[in-house]
């Protein structure tokens, strides 16, 4: 199979590089286009970017130079890790002219007709798709990853919101330092403490999962009737967020049935065959101080979610701790995946 | 007037130190016997202790020769920083023996006529060492401080809970390595990371303020009627436990209105007057990034707690972030301040 | 005594805040004015400035309005916390306009008749404040304090200097993340990290000492005969430099007597008259494991060094280990402790 | 090839784990044996012990049972990760009974007739195993991987020394918490800190370089002619060894020259085509802020060290920074490189 050509927006930072790293050895995505805003256009990626991985820069893109954002210039398949504040128009730009947009932006997420995928939890929000290009009246089309906290989040709930419902969920967050980008948090200010704040966090967190949740109706979705309290804080932690999280259910469960459901747990046969899913996406623990971000972040190749200390709440019904990857399942990879479920699904095509 | 002569039990461990750093310098209260249960008896405590906290070891302590575990050796008051595993028995043999125990172990602290106090929340409950002292037919007593995490929570809800009435209180706490005493946590297990799990922790933390925040009827404490969830993690912090604290109010209050009585709290004139107790025992932020244990940990001297971040909840009525000193507010200071209470009140009298 | 009122230029940085903190109840200074260059002009201090200290922003300075940048507006002796790309201007212009200027900032301090000062290592460079007095045709003038991590470096090889002569260093660093100011060093890259780098820093450790320890020669300093080897390597430490010294001497000397001639070193009587000097400037410790920065570094309210390990080195003739506070002693300390030393000499006066 | 079967003596501590984890896929080597001298023996390996690496426990060996310690019941080669104030006698009671024990203790590491190996640097020093043989009438012997810092440090050495030869060598470290093993160093010491001690440490880094670069002299080894200072330090750092390394050359050399030889080593053709030998041994960086333990301690997947900053030295010649995995190379990794070597030699075999 000839691998389809792809670019990566903003692909000096952080989650542009983590897109490098995942995509240099992808089965089907090739990267061809590397686009920046920066002063660094011009030069050769390995020159342009401060790499800042524990991996080395993958050869193929090494000399790639580093281009300006014009959708003239790029693939038609783009993945964007744009900074916040930009990305909103850029992507619209890219999507006008016909490109399919990856985006782990947050500017686009609650858009109407713009689908919020984790693959596992919502593949079939892409329908939303066909509203998005009658809109634009293009082919293109922006589709967006989920808040890297939501996203671990929401696929721990996703086998407890189908076997028993969902009404509560009290989330309290422990994230690791590079959901912030680069430079993001002074060492000053996280070096042996804890601070109990993120700009913007909680907001996501307590909106976006009603989205992924929720259910297709016609050209839009449907959110979840779900209440969610989201209290976010930073921690001295490289890779790797964490939550305590506590559920009220609609049917009421034991610890050990939620074990159950989220164990075997299993996502349908059309996400199953996409190179980016685990083989499980949630792998339960049953050991007492487990999971852990130092040896539980990089499971599944960073694309599972680890659950442990099922238990249950005395104000509701189970709760639990849960640690994902935060720029791999919560950022580059769950963009990455998203596009294999679009081109799986025959979203890319010509 | 002539300073009280006091034991420490225990005295060459973490909270042990502390216990000395903070009576270095007491204005009622002068160490005057040092006791350990381990091979360090006999030798002067300057050699006896390898000291482990930023102050130097006190001068006035330094050729104080180490006791052995013995109430004939001992003052009339004593504070016991106990391992957990021993306290208990031990406790109990000073206490027939006569002498008034300070106790910073957990043996005790739910026993039906051991007080457990803060003083700015339960300075009442003291009145419980009279059937103590009836059952054992000595003069001796125990009184316990609560748990690190407990004490803190406490002292923040307590205002809340006058004002407004409490029904729920969930819990998800972030604790310093301090807390695990020394040597305590390996660094390979929490440099980086996080730990969910405290042995032992959330059933105290979920049944310790129902102690404290309950009523004195006769000789014993009706416990409040209060549902707790915790969940209790370790993090990479020295000195500081943190909590994320989401309440439900009996009676609905606003953000503005729980930031009010809090700010507002100020304790009993018995208890203002004591040397530990700080001019404001709750310090409130309004700053969207405070507290933080490194900045706010000593705040008070590590007497008062911080609190910040008050918010409505969701699910909840309002929900905040606490900081307070573990090993001070937590315990050593804790202990310390319950004798002065009960110094103040005369139960340590001739 | 009435207090001299002092400036703060750049008081809303990293070491502007410990000048504040630092002179808030200095018995000779008073803190009246303090400037910036930033967006913070015109607020009253305890708005303009984040905050990053654990102790409270002083009472006596919360309402001070920050003021620009301008000579006129200014006390005659003014403090500069200035950043390095900046300082070296605007401190000409102050001093060309009659101010006694103490700098943090390294533009001035290898100027010939600039006094590079550890008051107690060479308190007679004051003397070239007479040459660069005549050479602006003004009263004022630029002193400098030694970069963070030489002046720590020197206080502790000026006894080992003065009493076996000196004739190579080998210095290799662990040096804190408050040395890069704020925000500084980004989280990502030191958190469980070493940096084998720090910009500019080895170049000045290496030159800066041999005019700390050189001669004053008419108007001019004659560099010590000295041979200097710095690696500068940055750690996750919050506040306290540390160094592995290894000594070379024209004298041999055991390590035994250069731990007499360590702690038995005290500094002249006029310099030991000044607020800012400790007791004992070097610290000497004899245990194995100590000093540490996390234990040493406020020793002497953080304007002494600790040193400990002294011992034979198979190459050189001793080694050993020092600590020093990095934004005390190594920054605004220093540079408080020098104003002291001038104020002393008779510099400042009318 | 049948895979030769190995026994691995303290198979549950930090070293064991990672000698499991590093044999689990070894194309020579299939563990059949794991023996240890806790509580854990009889039960099954993933009960047995607490596994602490971010991997998963290799399927593998989840189910063989821990052994005691017993000559008899393990298979002729055997890897030793026992704790050091243990593993003497019991290594010499293998290699009596006649097994080839390839040890990380550092019980026989000078032993006269004890190889003392890395394989790219002294292939041929296991010519000193017939006298072994002899000495104890048995086929056994015992070789011995060096220290953790050493190995890295004599491996970045070694084509320095053969290009220009050695003098001296000031060496000042920065050690990672998991060479102290586990629990090894208690968080409270650690965190946020630098101790300046290693119990022990000094003494061998500064006597094994001695016999690693020494000749082979009929059946002994004469040390190289060479002088070694270390300061020996441990820093919050999860894996990884870093040193600053001080030169003293018998020709000199420029940095430039040192660099070339350091890139342009390789080992001998017999070193080259064992497993554990990385492509290239020593990775050199031209980047003046690398390498750094978190980015390059996987180099070469642990094998290889990195060195940086290699430049003039004020006193010595070149002065560089090293970086090494020191629970691969300096442990585990260097064991089983050593066991290849015994195999691609013959001495393994029957």
């Amino acid at each position: 199979m000839t691998k389809i050509p792809v670019g990566i927006l903003g692909a000096t930072g952080m989650v542009g590089q983590r897109l490098v790293e995942l995509l240099a050895d992808h089965p089907w995505f090739e990267v061809a286009h590397l686009a920046s805003t920066d002063r660094s256009v011009g030069r050769p990626y390995r020159e342009a970017c401060r790499w800042r991985l524990p991996s080395p820069t993958p050869f193929s893109v090494q000399n790639i130079p580093v281009s300006p954002l014009d959708p003239a210039l790029a693939p038609g398949l783009v993945f964007s890790a744009l900074p916040g504040d930009v990305a909103g128009p850029i992507e619209e730009e890219y999507a006008k002219a016909g490109h399919a947009v990856c985006t782990n932006a947050s500017a686009h997420r609650m858009d109407g007709d713009v689908p919020l995928l984790i693959p596992e939890v919502n593949s079939g929000h892409t329908a939303l798709i066909h509203a998005q290009r009658k809109r634009r009246g293009s082919g293109g089309f922006i589709a967006a990853n989920a808040n890297c906290l939501t996203a671990e989040l929401v696929l721990a709930l996703k086998p407890l919101s189908e076997a028993f419902g969902l009404r509560k969920v009290h989330g309290v967050t422990f994230q690791a330092v590079s959901g912030s980008g680069y430079p993001g948090v002074p060492s000053w200010d996280i070096l042996g403490n804890i601070i109990p704040w993120i700009a913007g966090e909680e907001e996501k967190v307590e909106i976006e999962p009603l989205k992924l949740l929720g259910t297709l109706k016609g050209d839009r979705i449907e959110p979840a009737a779900l209440t969610l309290s989201a209290q976010c804080n930073r921690v001295p932690v490289r890779d790797g967020h964490c939550a305590c999280v506590s559920v009220g259910l609609e049917c009421a469960a034991t610890a050990e049935e939620a074990m159950k459901v989220l164990e075997g747990f299993r996502p349908s046969k059309e996400v199953t065959g996409l190179p980016g899913t685990p083989e499980a996406p949630i792998l339960l623990h049953r050991d007492m101080d487990r999971p852990q971000p130092v040896l539980d972040a990089d499971g599944g190749r960073g694309m599972a979610v680890s659950v442990g200390r099922v238990r249950p709440c005395p104000i509701f019904h189970v709760k639990f701790f849960v640690v994902g990857h935060n720029t791999v399942r919560g950022a580059a990879g769950g963009a990455i995946h998203n596009a294999e479920l679009l081109a799986a699904q025959g979203w890319l095509g010509a």
